[in-house]
């Protein structure tokens, strides 16, 4: 029985690694860390880094593999995702069975961006593996980028005792402002969704590879900072090859 | 000036502190604990437990104070929150002048559970202290219960593309299902207000005291377990004389 270990390791700052983060990376026989081709080559640096800082049992393997692209031949968004996760599981079993045939031990890690749970493909793709093989999966929590841009900015998630909205920017563009919701948080947005929406009171929060030494971080009326957000990500965007962003934006 | 800083330790696993968490404990010049009562008592224990484990730096100095609690004089609930964070401000304004007049260092911890800036007061109170105390705030991420609860049943937290609605018991008696939500996550409900919710096609994730060695699961369509999940939170609440739960309830 194989343990498939899904390891939670925050946003890029390798401090928001967690003692249980680092206790099951050393637990491990095998990490499998993609590659997700030239334009993101410092996040796989950045996974090489965290495992190097981290491991302190030199019997675990660290192995990387190249990331499958989606295919944009594929016109339905759904299907298209669900064919690269398809590909994705492919690849993890191939790799297991490699590291298990040559005696490799039990235990394997993903390590995945921020948590397990949110926005991330990981639970997914392990769900297809163990259809294929036997396994039993094990999660470990990390700091999501919600939590590190609420931190970076010093403020709550929530209003007091409000519910809060977690979206991505393609669902703002589609139905605009969540029915009822208070704060919203966006997550996934290509760039510039909220300019679908009524600036008229509110407020955004917003963040780019938050948690890491590039932080980079704006806040105020919707109204006023909405093309300053647009030209700094656009900007730091064609200075790093990648970017990751997330905001949050209160009504009133 | 006096560097406040909020850290988030997790869930009360004390595996789940980040290394940044650790860091900025030892940084500290003084951290202080809340005791919310003898019924919470673990609780407070808990945090010392915590302190003892993380502190490598015998200069930082760990100080206790008595939590006051809400007024039920005072109907209006928003009310009552408001006095009660004003009244625990003015501790810590007393317990900070009292440290630095002693001729202690001008860093000042305060541990949260789970993260700062979820359904936690600490942010709102640290504010109403800067108004009387010249200060910086810092914030640093903690694991959530959310990501505890999705990880302890190795789940993602949204549908794919999907987006999900962080809401209170309080909030879904009122207003029940919130409008175009797949997805809700429930936190501060004071027992069973899923009960106000047509069950037919809803599935339910409960956890309490998740992360922690007492940890609670109870998964299935929400008409089946139900009164399972009622039943479990009261003997559980009786056994330990307190009790914290979420729950993930997901539609179709």
């Amino acid at each position: 029985m194989i343990e498939l270990i899904l390891i939670g390791i925050g946003t890029g700052n390798p401090d928001h690694l967690t003692a249980e983060a680092a206790k099951a990376m050393n637990a491990s026989d095998l990490i499998l860390v993609p590659l997700k081709g030239e334009d993101k080559s410092d996040l796989a640096g950045l996974r090489l880094a965290i495992c190097r800082e981290a491991l302190t049992d030199p019997a675990t393997r660290v192995e990387t593999f190249d990331l499958p692209v989606r295919d944009p031949a594929t016109p339905d968004y759904l299907a298209r995702v669900q064919d690269w996760h398809d590909a994705i599981a492919a690849i993890w079993e191939d790799r297991i069975r490699a590291h298990l045939d040559a005696g490799g031990g039990p235990r394997v890690a993903l390590l995945v961006w921020g948590d397990p749970s949110l926005y991330d493909s990981t639970l997914r793709i392990a769900e297809r593996v163990g259809r294929r093989l036997p396994l039993t999966l094990r999660v470990i929590p990390g700091i999501t980028a919600i939590q590190a841009l609420c931190a970076a900015h010093a403020i709550p998630l929530n209003d007091l005792g409000a519910p809060v909205t977690i979206t991505t920017g393609r669902q703002l563009r589609a139905g605009g402002w969540p029915e009822g919701a208070s704060t919203i948080v966006v997550m996934l947005d290509a760039g510039g969704a909220f300019e679908a929406l009524d600036p008229a009171g509110l407020t955004i929060w917003w963040g780019a590879y938050v948690g890491m030494a590039e932080q980079l971080l704006i806040a105020g009326p919707l109204s006023e900072v909405a093309p300053q957000i647009i030209a700094t990500r656009s900007e730091a965007r064609a200075r790093h090859g990648w970017i990751m962003d997330i905001y949050l934006i209160r009504r009133g």
